[in-house]
């Protein structure tokens, strides 16, 4: 159940009307007093909602004469697709992304926008400490043990819940618990293939995923699609026809990097996909809890009626980043991926399932959703804002629905790899756009994450790379 | 640098007496006021050192008499080598593997000899708790986001200091933090291997270990030892010169199952023939810190002049089973295995890492080691004792000097596999030889573990033990 306050509801209406265009750039919003008469509610309720406006940007108070709108809508072009080749490749950006994440945690950063994880200003500090004191004074002896292979009952039937929203009901048995959603989708992976087998994917694609196959010796047929709604079904499908792929791995809810959502019926035209050509999918849902729409996306394991989607999350991107906690629900493949995870690392760390089942079950877990969903919703605004402002004209931007991350298109000739290093020469960190593609084939793509609050630090740094861009 | 107490000193003192036969079973000891004359220490000393050799079963109390010896020192004979065959197998045992470690955590079981594991009550819970609350209290935000890949530094540092008790210097930089020794092992595997890779192996080996190998379609060399001082030099040496050998996995610090120790000469062997041959060693050290003789025994590590060592290691057979807390030295192959470990899942949980950080710079871990050490090898000396008893004449027994099991063969007639099965409808787990083995080939071996403190219940379960394998 979500708890909205009355002050949020009325800020969202308002922030609706402003990012739709019905009220524009320059007009007076209704007094304090007017609009608290109007509603019937009290003029501190109207106070909380201008401020929480004003704070993301959307209105400004002008002294003496009341609040404004002062939002531009913003609608830069979308990134282009890249030419789909149906051909599979072995991965061959390494040497690059081991410079990218070279410069991970490097002292001289002092703006970090590579890294896609919420700021931990954004996280239940408090929360989360008193399920740490709770759950070791419950029970010491417990969480020193070894725990299950599969983990801790009590988290599983958490994790198992949180399907409801997505439409899905699960029992705790059919929960593993893993070191985070890499950790899963890792487990899978091996379990499922063999050295030279072929893996279809979204492109772009997460450099971590592309890294993975790398390591595992598999190809990868990268799958552009639409800028919005994600991959294409019909170039699936050939791809399905002529190869032999042995599983499709894809994050189906704001696709890292560029933002993509599979509609519901491509969800469920891709889970009937999988059940005909027998070829299981490997959904990575890490980022579907972080919309910015009135409801939880479903997932393609929504529609999996016979067990071949292996659903992978975690709590890494929502609650805490480096606890490693996700879990995967793999239908069908469970015995497998379960002896995977025993071989492997034989359970995940007992005392941090034991903290994490706590804080779900104790700790206002969608309270938290919540707000973090309306701080992101906000800085994506922000960011994007600030982006067209002071980046070159032909900037293109995606407008994802949730997550983390902007995807960003340069004119052709520039080279965002360029646009990274000299980025760092400055303390500023990006992804540049070659490590999320098999052969970095494509040049002109940057990532920004808008993890952060904005603040006038960001708004310099994004105007120092726009001049940056600019010189390129 | 080790503290003993004053009536540690003496109780080990008696203690080497009575178990090297100086004094007999039957003799008396001297009074305890008298004692205390002669060593110029209060009777209080002498009363505590009486009471622990008591609570050992070394003495006993005669009312009005005195102290007596009643420690009969046993000599068993030792387990038998199996035979050395020089071929690869696969490993076929998984479905054995499945059907004992599906006992595990069973509500029917009371007594679990089949678990390698200290019992709770040997653990410095207090102290790791003070850890828990400290670390959050410290830093929140350094717990809730991203370690590094390599892992926490204060943490590496705290390990790699523990090298030096095995006369050998590590900087933190050489340190990787992993989720406990298995996935140690694991990464550095996945690292070095491809399918159909041949590994040399002691045998018996670790049944996880075994199943690992499985999983990823390696080949495996069992090559049995000597009872006592494991691996024969001169075997592995012939498999080298005739196979492509692609690694070498051993457990030189008391081997899990049989408890065998390899002679620092023989180490140093291992050392010189790994950078001979040009094949690394992954050296299994869990058991090394928990040894019953005066001093820590080195690795094979201590002799790796050019880096083909690959050290590993965990605190999960000493600390926090549950907690997952490894760490490798990989030597040369320090950048692929870090690799590894980036596309697996990350890093280790960084709160968790934070916590035994804390825990080892100020948690006494060696004051915690003597305690722990002492209380396994008189759990050794009782366990043993107790099964000499009870079990058929011809049993024959491992006489490890660390770790925490005891590795037995009955007659070639009887079968371990149904020994475990049969004991299993008593409540009473072990674990049966077979599973140590890659093809279950030889059947009259089984394993027990001491980790628990002896108590008249595990004094009944080892009768019981005892009754049915005279019923076989």
């Amino acid at each position: 159940m979500q708890v909205q306050f009355r002050y949020e509801q009325i800020a969202d209406t308002i922030r609706t009307a402003i990012i739709s265009g019905a009220i524009k750039p320059g007009d007076k919003l209704r007094s304090v007093r007017g609009m608290s008469s109007d509603l019937g509610v009290s003029q501190a309720t109207i106070f909380r909602a201008y401020f929480d406006l004003e704070a993301s940007g959307l209105i400004e108070s002008k002294p003496k004469s009341g609040y404004y709108v002062c939002y531009h809508p913003i609608t830069p072009d979308l990134p282009s697709k890249t030419p789909f080749e149906n051909q599979e490749k072995t991965v061959k950006n390494a040497d690059l992304v081991k410079e990218f994440l070279s410069s991970l945690n490097h002292p001289d950063v002092q703006l970090d926008f590579g890294l896609a994880v919420p700021a931990p200003e954004l996280l239940p500090l408090a929360k989360i400490k008193k399920s740490i004191q709770k759950c070791y004074l419950n029970d010491p002896v417990a969480a020193i043990g070894y725990e299950s292979v599969a983990g801790n009952n009590q988290l599983r039937r958490q994790l198992a819940q949180l399907s409801l929203s997505w439409d899905k009901s699960f029992t705790e048995d059919e929960v593993i618990i893993t070191n985070g959603c890499m950790e899963a989708v890792a487990l899978t992976l091996s379990a499922l293939t063999q050295p030279g087998d072929i893996i279809a994917v979204e492109s772009p694609a997460f450099y971590g995923l592309l890294q993975l196959m790398e390591s595992l010796n598999l190809s990868v047929i990268e799958i552009p699609g639409d800028p919005v709604a994600g991959i294409s079904i019909e170039d699936l499908k050939e791809t399905l026809q002529q190869k032999p792929v042995k599983a499709i791995l894809l994050t189906p809810n704001f696709n890292n990097p560029n933002g993509t959502a599979i509609p519901d019926q491509h969800k469920k035209e891709l889970a009937e996909m999988a059940a005909a050509y027998q070829v299981p999918i490997i959904e990575d849902d890490i980022n579907g809890e972080l919309y910015f729409g009135d409801k939880r996306p479903k997932t393609i394991k929504t529609f999996d009626q016979e067990g071949w989607v292996i659903y992978c999350s975690s709590l890494s991107k929502t609650l805490m980043p480096g606890y490693r906690i996700g879990w995967c629900i793999p239908g069908r493949f469970h015995a497998e991926i379960l002896r995977k995870k025993s071989i492997t690392n034989i359970s995940t760390s007992s005392i941090v399932q034991a903290i994490t089942a706590h804080f779900l079950e104790f700790g206002r877990y969608e309270f938290h959703l919540k707000k973090l969903r309306n701080a992101l919703k906000t800085q994506h605004l922000q960011y994007k804002r600030a982006i067209y402002d002071c980046f070159p004209n032909k900037i293109a931007s995606s407008n994802p629905q949730g997550g983390f991350v902007l995807w960003l298109e340069l004119t052709k000739s520039k080279d965002a790899l360029t646009l990274y290093r000299n980025a760092l020469q400055k303390g500023i960190r990006i992804a540049p756009g070659q490590v999320f593609f098999t052969h970095s084939n494509f040049k002109n793509y940057f990532r920004i994450s808008f993890g952060a609050p904005f603040t006038s630090e960001i708004d310099d740094a994004i105007k120092t790379l726009g001049q940056l861009a600019k010189n390129l």
